[in-house]
């Protein structure tokens, strides 16, 4: 048979899921195991969802129009109105989840050769989506010891003149680390020097915690028009299953790319679209209980994890995720020993080594992600757990 | 600002929505348009889908498995075991609709220059798929006059040491035309002597009229290493606003390429997925009732436009299309002329020009795709319509 495509038969598999195999064992041998490696959170969908579902009843499910139903464009609307942005509907695509809405930015901006620059570590998706639209993603590094933060001298020292776009997560994954308003303004300035465009997801916007300013490249006008801004339902409303993204931008050369692809794929799910108007409907209620609820488990992981020896982290700002540094060579051996090997009564941790969110091989071995979206008491003994695990392994 | 992707820039924008502006004119000034130019049934979709879309009220709208929920795996395999083919539900990948299988597939069979051969005139976004993942449509053509079936000579003519797959529609759209078992024979034992991937969009399966047998690729055992089978729930539940398709392999490779796609984008939508398995659960009820109402309307458009002079289509067989070869010499002026110039008792009619459709230049310039996507009643006047319209044109 003819090869299938060398591109796609080189990208990594995701991380997040490469100890799956060993917890299953695990589970299978009776442990019980704490999940802290898929970004999944656990709270409840706000009942205005169903609420929408259940009162749509249209005889025939049709296709919608491409760039989403009016309801939910004036929805979306609103809410950046609300937050500040000024955003009309004209510049608001839905898409297939925050996925669909970067792949369809990075289609709509590659040429061949062109350069993305990304911080690691990031989103490991994002190499399936660079891999997919034949973008080359540049990696400059961000450091465990900086909180993840960025500097201006790491950002240029990586321009080249095949540099496009700036891309950006803001709150991170797998960081949980926000970017200040003047790191915010730093980027865009690097943008507009450089002729670049600037891809922000803000899939965790709103998750921000200690009071800080939510930021956003959405606030900075003089860059519109090299700005995408990336937006999703997932994590904002405890709604992953529902598929519904959000692409914006105000260049009009842009969305007339993003159009023709929105028209190529049809159009999103119906019936998710207006359970999406119903997660708007509510406003800030939900977006804030959210917020506060991850701010209480963070600070629970957080003073945990400074209790066990070797462990370093910054305190994170901002969505469900956090890196740590480990006292081990390798998180990838220690994570898999902690499923085969250890329990401390029957139960045991699994968390997602954070190699795989690095670009540059042999960055973040010894460091971990941990995704805290178990309630608080969890998150207590699941982190106890990591601590006598380690214990244990530096023992071994 | 630097340049946008020039594939996407240099993309033609879909054909069956290029007359929408006319029609949104026509429409202010009050006329009424009959459409036959948009692939979006009428018919109902069957409450099943509802009841379980309302059944489902999990407390978290949680991110699905990947490769779809096993209850919606399961339906598919138990609905391919009943239709004969024999797939299990390792081969089966839920998808955003066909549309996201087809990418996919594009996606993991595609090597720099690699040439698929596809009949034209054949689905237009098929060029958005081409254009996002690099892959080259070499065009076959197909002609009205034989009720567009394929040839073996033509398909050898165009095969060269770059053509990777033979990419077909069966029942094909926009054509309406099914291929026999010869045809399905013959092609396979192509794809064999090359050593050529098969890729079969068969959303439009089962609609097949006149008792004629339904044809699949699937049933050929000696091709399934070579065979992608692409499907959907769109049409054969009128559910296209569902956004739920089926990619099909039983090539171990390209599973594994098919599965990092899929984690890549997370998941299908979870409540769409459930609403699936009730649509499944309809056995061929919902399917038969479909076939014989849009084969109802086929005999009823077929016979009202061979009482139109100079007008000439073979009766189609499948899917809910046709094209027709109009005594024009350029389909698109003189659908814009109905819209803009012309109505029947304030009266029009609006159908897709079927150049479009066509990837060679000049091609199809005098036909039509008509989608009969109405009551019979409203099919009868649409193409009385046509005729008086053509009548008018001729004579102006
Ligand atoms: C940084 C980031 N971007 C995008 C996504 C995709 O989200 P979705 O497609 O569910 O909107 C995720 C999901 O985890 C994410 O962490
Ligand atoms: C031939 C063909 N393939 C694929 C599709 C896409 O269908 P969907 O993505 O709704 O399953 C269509 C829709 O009209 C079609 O006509």
């Amino acid at each position: 048979m003819k090869p299938l495509s060398q591109k796609m038969l080189d990208m990594k598999a995701s991380s997040v899921r490469k100890l799956t195999k060993y917890a299953d064992e695990a589970e299978k041998q009776g442990k019980k195991i704490y999940k802290l490696n898929i970004g999944q959170p656990d709270l409840h969908v706000p009942e205005e969802y169903y609420e929408r579902i259940r009162g749509f009843h249209e005889p025939t499910v049709e296709y919608m129009p491409s760039q989403g139903i009016p309801q939910l464009l004036e929805a979306v609307e609103s809410y950046y109105k609300s937050v500040g942005i000024d955003v009309d509907r004209n510049h608001i695509y839905i898409t297939t989840g925050g996925t669909e809405a970067i792949m369809f930015t990075l289609l709509a901006l590659t040429n061949p050769g062109d350069e993305f620059l990304t911080f690691e570590p990031y989103y490991s998706n994002y190499n399936t989506f660079f891999t997919m639209t034949g973008a080359t993603p540049v990696a400059v590094t961000t450091y465990v010891e900086d909180g993840f933060h960025v500097k201006r001298e790491a950002i240029e020292a990586k321009i080249t003149d095949k540099t496009k776009a700036i891309f950006v997560t803001n709150p991170g994954n797998p960081t949980g680390t926000v970017l200040r308003e003047d790191e915010i303004r730093m980027i865009a300035d690097v943008a507009k020097e450089h002729d670049l465009y600037i891809i922000c997801d803000e899939v965790y916007r709103e998750m921000v915690f200690g009071g800080v300013n939510v930021t956003s490249f959405g606030y900075l006008e003089d860059i519109h028009d090299r700005l995408i801004i990336v937006d999703s339902v997932s994590k904002r409303y405890n709604a992953c299953g529902a598929r519904i993204g959000v692409l914006i931008s105000k260049n009009d050369e842009v969305l007339e790319l993003i159009s023709k692809l929105c028209q190529g794929r049809l159009a999103v799910s119906t019936i998710e679209q207006f359970g999406a108007v119903g997660l708007y409907s509510t406003g800030f209620r939900v977006i804030h209980q959210i917020r506060d609820e991850f701010e209480k488990r963070r600070d629970v992981v957080f003073e945990s994890l400074k209790r066990i020896p070797g462990v370093f982290c910054e305190k994170p700002e901002g969505a469900f995720y956090l890196i740590c540094k480990l006292p081990v060579e390798d998180a990838n051996d220690f994570l898999i020993w902690m499923l085969q090997e250890f329990d401390d009564q029957g139960e045991t941790v699994m968390a997602a080594p954070a190699d795989g969110f690095y670009a540059t091989e042999g960055l973040g071995r010894d460091e971990i992600r941990i995704a805290y979206v178990l309630e608080p008491e969890k998150l207590v003994r699941a982190i106890e757990i990591l601590g006598k695990g380690l214990e244990a392994y530096q023992n071994r």
